[in-house]
């Protein structure tokens, strides 16, 4: 067998980088070792940077997305009792988009799909060879084949196979003291844009994702047992953490879904190992705070199909040696920009009290000044990809 | 001995307050423990908001100001051996000024004496009584004698006895693993405008006294010994720290002044107890990198002078009821500006590589976004007096 770029995962950045390929002419072939169903159910992120929007729409995959996507035009601080409203769109002339990953992941099968591509689920990854360059896979018939290429990208997350093939990467990484409780419920939202809280008892994010879908998380400790958490104690904890002082109300309802999720920090450099390329999560984590995780994997593909596309074109590599360069100046920017979102809205239980005065200060200083709620809103709707 | 207000330390910020209270008709006496020569000559600070000049200027201190004192419109941040300006007067509409801390407090006390002002010298404060109110001190003639008041005025610094009479203060603080060598040279300074800089090597700040003497610090551990710093040492360390790709030439000179400055962040609440007020590094302490800890001095004088002149005018305690609050609004942005500029510029000997890689992402940041670089901007000339 053979292709010109092996894909490892079938996830928004294997799947778009696949479509982006197609669009110029470039064949490849998508290996997922998951099986479809599961691929297209898995919960993740779903606010969208306007760089992510403009892409998926621009490639024509982005019907439903204009149908279902809720473009929103600013978020909320609340602290203290009160909120205060952070306007992305009068202060960038930029938007976000709340439209789940999984929606995407469907829309980019289906397009794949529909375009002819070569994705294959339950496909695992038996070795994967850089320099050859080739990957050897056993498909869902069980039979084990050798898929020859010119370049393999490893868009197979953060505990895929691609990376630790690759000799003497740098890593770097942040384990939080607190993970996040995230519940879906069946009301709607009681609030039309997200609301990310500060309260002595933690963190809490009111998200949605549909007028009809709450989204909901709570900071909890990173060893916190999911059975302690009923759905009473949950809304309660909400409720608490939302309060205002003019007494806002917060909507309950039945919840669908609870899960856990760590927050961890985490980045590998370089990008490249000879003819393979990471992207999205197998060469980066960012806690959820900022909601940058899938808009990186989104931006990383961009630059690979970019530095793909020259290269095919008139045989320059000069794009690909600089893809990793490229990634990781908007990497570093995304890790410091959810690092410092993730400290400003948390409570660090090793916190002593000079440390909640700072918290206390910067949060009112963000809300009150029009230069730092601004450098929160570029960095929240997304820097120009390089 | 009877006076309205007992001023107790004769630094800038008990002068200031006496000569601000003089304007508005009301009585002070300034008490300060060292001799005129001492007070006259200690290095401080010297970097002054636009807030610090406008008051000295517009109560007729500020003729020598005027004359001598060096306007700045920018400050640089150097890092990756390039420098990257910051136009604070572009982004602001404000300025900051060169002038030695020392120079406004031989300002103000020829003020205060001309002005016959009760300034008393070499004077020990030995019991502070906040409810009487009074004030008992041994003079430079070595007699004891008790000042009655209406309200105290604690200006007496970081060591001072004010503070300690206080009882259930609730105090915060920070210690930074680090310190600053500062010296001073007769040397024209090799910069126009600051140099902040941040290097592997630790932090180096190029400062100026003026146009003929240079200020300039460096990082060094918190218990270094200050023996083990020759000139020569020193200046190869600042020429290293300084450095850019472009050949950038640090002047050298004879260095006449040499210490070594502890970096502390401190604050304590409330900053008033019945009829004393705390005033300036009596009640909070930056780390010198935000150079705000004279400008927060000064900003509480105007606030307690505010208050004062209130309620002598028409018995009102309203301000003074606020003093407290008000103060510490602006002390904790202050504190939490210094905070970050003092972690975004110096290296921390306990960082690790994650740490490392978010400063150069954020340095870097701070550099390309003119939002983030207003923010800086508007911290460092000052917001607006409460």
């Amino acid at each position: 067998m053979r292709t010109q770029v092996a894909i490892i995962g079938g996830g928004p950045a294997g799947l778009l980088l696949s479509h982006l390929l197609h669009l110029q002419g470039i064949d490849s072939v998508v290996l997922e070792s998951r099986d479809r169903g599961y691929v297209e159910r898995r919960q993740r992120a779903g606010m969208l940077e306007q760089g992510t929007t403009d892409v998926l729409r621009e490639t024509g995959a982005g019907e439903r997305l204009d149908r279902e996507g809720l473009v929103h035009h600013g978020l909320e601080l609340r602290f203290d009792g009160a909120g205060h409203r952070v306007p992305l769109t009068d202060l960038t002339g930029r938007t976000v988009t709340v439209y789940a990953q999984t929606e995407i992941v469907k829309d980019l099968i289906a397009k794949r799909l529909e375009d002819g591509g070569d994705v294959r689920f339950e496909t695992e990854v038996v070795e994967l060879d850089a320099s050859a360059p080739s990957v050897t896979f056993r498909g869902a018939d069980g039979v084990t084949r050798t898929l020859d290429c010119d370049y393999i990208a490893g868009c197979d997350g953060f505990h895929g196979v691609s990376r630790p093939t690759v000799p003497g990467l740098r890593t770097f990484s942040r384990e939080y003291p607190f993970a996040w409780l995230g519940v879906l419920a069946d009301v709607p939202p009681s609030t039309d844009e997200l609301i990310y809280a500060n309260h002595e008892r933690g963190f809490a994010l009111h998200s949605l994702r549909s007028p009809e879908v709450s989204r909901l998380y709570l900071q909890v400790a990173p060893d916190e047992d999911i059975a302690a958490w009923s759905d009473a104690r949950i809304w309660d904890e909400l409720a608490a953490r939302f309060a205002t002082d003019d007494g806002w109300k917060l909507r309950e309802g039945p919840i669908t879904d609870k899960s856990i999720t760590p927050m961890r920090s985490f980045v590998a450099e370089p990008m490249r190992h000879d003819r393979l390329f990471l992207a999205g999560d197998a060469a980066h984590i960012v806690p959820p705070t900022g909601a940058k995780g899938l808009n990186l994997a989104v931006s990383d593909v961009i630059v690979l199909a970019r530095a793909l596309t020259e290269r095919y074109a008139n045989g320059s590599e000069t794009l690909l040696d600089g893809y990793s360069d490229a990634c990781l100046r908007r990497v570093w920017r995304a890790e410091h920009f959810s690092y410092w979102m993730t400290t400003l809205l948390h409570v660090d239980p090793a916190a002593d009290a000079f440390d909640r005065r700072l918290q206390q200060s910067h949060l009112a200083y963000v809300a009150s000044s029009e230069a730092a709620k601004t450098s929160l809103a570029e960095n929240y709707v997304g820097l120009p990809i390089a």
